[in-house]
């Protein structure tokens, strides 16, 4: 291995080596690379993802919409096969220039509204069906507290931990335990909060929820980084009590599914245009 | 210096030797340390925050408001000196459960209403208000995008760059390289958007900006991690006539004064309680 300590230049420049697992393709420029425009079904929503924890919050909100009875969420999903650099296509960068999953098209309005970041998109579509928020003052803050929070937070646990403790080219030990500290802190502030309430935003079920199960939900019920013994995710209770709940939920089933396109071939749903495909 | 590489236990363990300058405070859990009540002023907003910047987007806020004549806007501000752990208070704890600046206490509402996460305080005060958030819907939908894409953006640079460039013991290269690529990549981004838009989310000045300015505009100024010509700023020439610009606006100006508690003496104002303080 190459010295991991040393003294940075006094300008630095790029080395396409240095990245670890799945950083090849990662630049220091944004923008197109390639010209190539995205796929359109018939449906309201169009949303361009993949089946990682931000992708599935929306494909879950987009079934959990639909098994409240809201017809009008009907959506296509297609996926951005970040390994290969779909979101680098000029079609993508147009509704998400910072090319990252998820993005969507609703084309409903007029003009059409592009949506990005996945918290962005969880807030417009809960304000669009009046749904999955509280109605009330005091607990639409609350759930959107806790809604930046996830946004504010999640880096530390995919980007920081999950990055250096399972992708990194090789185990460091400081960043490691820099962010299982943190990590863990989180799961403590979430146990404590369930600790009280049922749901993290209170007694409802809220797009707080959706956002905060799909990351430290599936750290919990160990679909993330094979790290539940490390972090000893037995150690919160209410974490786990929370996260198998909403893990029954039969729209959480489906949307999981959703622009999934690794493990076994019968779990893969690449793309969706009706619920038969997820059935 | 220690291996910083190594084999990971199975079962992570908290040493509270590791984590480099402001770490020493920091645990692996969450909740209160000790008990002590937050002091309480006369005006409708109680602000407890620091001048870092997620602190001083909140403070800009309310000056901006109080700049465009929303005298119901007044508040007060004290400084949680993180250093010192005031974070970890039981006062503090109940307005922001994850021991992070800024929180705000709305006393105008019945029951008062606690609001944390800077995005969340930024929300809040744009909706209650009806000012620096577009009324239309497609530039709302854009604003948030914005807002969103800092929250879930800034880690990589606060959490990421700055503590691995400017703050962990040791200069580990690969975290280095890891975060520099994507602070680059970041700016970037926003380059190209400041490309064809005055502000970032279109012909005016937003919360998105507030919360970017706060962040990246004074990173491209050259106020932080002292990393200007190491990330060579001056290429993002959109990102500085943009940064440069909100600058020079007078809240601006007062509100990155707030909560400040470092510094020449006369640029410290630990508290606000009145204009005055900051004249």
């Amino acid at each position: 291995m190459s010295d991991p300590t040393y003294t940075p230049p006094k300008v630095w420049s790029f080395d396409a080596e240095n990245g670890g697992e799945f950083a090849s393709i990662n630049r220091p420029t944004a923008g197109p690379r390639f010209d190539k425009e995205l796929p359109r079904g018939k449906h309201p929503f169009q949303l361009h993802s993949l089946a990682t924890p931000n992708g599935v919050k929306v494909s879950i909100m987009f079934e959990e919409l639909l098994a409240a009875g809201f017809s009008d969420a009907e959506y296509d999903a297609y996926p951005i096969r970040i390994g290969d650099g779909d979101q680098f296509g000029s079609g993508f960068v147009n509704i998400n220039p910072n090319s990252k999953i998820p993005a969507l098209i609703d084309t409903t309005t007029t003009p059409e509204t592009r949506i990005f970041e996945s918290g962005s998109i969880l807030l417009y579509l809960a304000d669009k069906f009046d749904a999955f928020i509280p109605v009330d003052h005091a607990g639409r803050t609350e759930c959107l507290n806790w809604l930046f929070w996830q946004m504010g937070s999640a880096p530390f646990l995919g980007g920081g931990f999950g990055h250096f403790y399972k992708y990194a080219p090789e185990k460091y030990q400081y960043p490691i335990d820099r962010y299982t500290m943190e990590v863990k802190r989180q799961l403590d502030v979430l146990d404590k909060q369930l600790a009280n309430n049922q749901y993290i935003a209170g007694d409802s079920y809220t797009i707080a929820d959706i956002a905060i199960w799909s990351w430290y939900g599936q750290v919990a019920l160990n679909r993330a980084y094979e790290a539940a013994e490390f972090l000893q995710v037995h150690e919160y209770k209410n974490v786990l009590r929370w996260a198998n709940d909403i893990d029954q939920r039969p729209a959480v089933k489906r949307g999981v599914k959703v622009n999934r396109t690794w493990g076994e071939e019968e779990e893969q749903v690449p793309e969706r245009h009706q619920a038969a495909d997820l059935d």
